[in-house]
């Protein structure tokens, strides 16, 4: 089961690999960047993945979510707290959001289960 | 050839009751007024399976399309009829929805054939 | 009232007129396909134009929403009618479409009430 | 200035009684679940609000951002935190979302002078 | 009519100062960023700008589309090549994006007339 | 590594063979104007597929952007210069572009060392 976690980070390392060798200003800072957003500030981390994960359901970005949800387990989220973001998400976002749903719930039980 | 068919109705199935066991009301309420939408009203169900279907399209939502196409099969709905929905899609949403009419398409025939 | 209603057709002529003088090929077939699309066929104007009226509600555009409208409003379709469409944009689009079903339902009650 | 708030209030809670006068179930009962899923619960309505408002600033809803944007006031959230969601919302979003975050930031400073 | 020029302009200006005298570093560097994205390089920043446009018309962003537009015109880009992108935007996005094109349309009369 | 392009290349023709077998006539006549689009006009077509892929990638569109990647390819696009539509695309889109910027690096090498 974990393979599936295993396969999503290796896939997002080397790929990752491949666009920073190619040394496009704008993109590797904004890589950059993005890691910054995520950092304790006056909001904690933990507030902050949750946000990221919310963003990305409405957007309906798979590996966004996946990305976001290995953070969130990382920061100690309990199921009962990720459901309360899915219900926003699908809330905002409506039942389009449903599908990325049910494969949130699939991913966060083998993180959970990891 | 079925086997695509059964497959994504048993996922579906199988994620759902993963979601719906979670106990989150507000999650739980929106998955049941979810179905209610499409009940016999003042418009028939199958008016709305159409619009759900086109709503699918325009947000590219791949298995909403799969589902709302399985819901469209079971009202009667003719091929022809089928690709005027595909139509007012494609030209309201653009050319970015033909990548998802080509995989409606390939499924629409599944149901058809089945 | 129905001034909001006259303001809008007039912009909606005036710049169309600006766009097809400009003679760009594919805009102007654009434009004509778009007139074509809710023609009578396998399925009547009517449902057409609810079809488009739900996808501009879930892309969210406003000035698309009336258009739509004033279409239904053509047909015949009662208000009703036009909510159980609004249930359908509201359901699969989420929250985010009623600021946009507000406008909706008053430029409605303009168009009932003309 | 707090007019424009005042205005923005008027206006959606007009609106909100034309709707749900009309009486169709499935939109009367999407609007009591969205106040709902905004309650206290595992995660609080603070944390709740801050991800409705990032989810509104991704999906580029101005009166959603407005309404939300109010409720995170009422919350306490201070404007060093109300940045902080705004980074995400555009760094996740895009530049795209710039234009949506300088009329937030302009409601932000009137609800906070108010 | 140069006068709505001047006021997108002014607003524009006026609320980025009131953004970034907030200090919060990720978004400070996201309009640094943005800035440099245009700059001259493998590709033109002529050809940046109309990169830029179409992926603001793609997404239906008023404002994005008129600083394009502005950015366009000083760059040189003559009525043909605009209706040019117009054209690409339209059928990519669809009809959806026909209410932006005319607002587009009336903008760029306005910077070619001034 | 080239059976990736030619299969996406080969379902793509089979299932637009499979649409326009269908004779709808606003499908066929869409398919026929989206070849006419990126024609050699005031702008190359070399512009107008990058204009084509920016927006596929701002739209989030995987096989849009693939075509476009083909296209592009065709057009002697150099990879300094499809990096910075990436740059553009991912500043505009934000970073919820990033996972279809890794496949869309991951085919445009497979293009360059076909």
């Amino acid at each position: 089961m974990a393979d599936q976690i295993q396969e999503f980070n290796d896939y997002r390392a080397k790929m990752n690999e491949v666009i920073l060798d190619k040394q496009n200003k704008v993109i590797n800072r904004l890589f950059n960047l993005d890691t910054n957003t995520y950092a304790e500030g006056a909001l904690s981390t933990k507030v902050k993945e949750m946000l990221g994960l919310v963003s990305s359901m409405v957007l309906r970005c798979d590996d966004c979510i996946k990305y976001h949800l290995g953070k969130c387990h990382e920061q100690g989220i309990t199921t009962e707290e990720m459901y309360e973001i899915f219900a926003v998400a699908n809330i905002v976002g409506g039942t389009i959001v449903i599908p990325h749903t049910r494969r949130a719930a699939e991913y966060w039980d083998l993180l959970m289960n990891n």
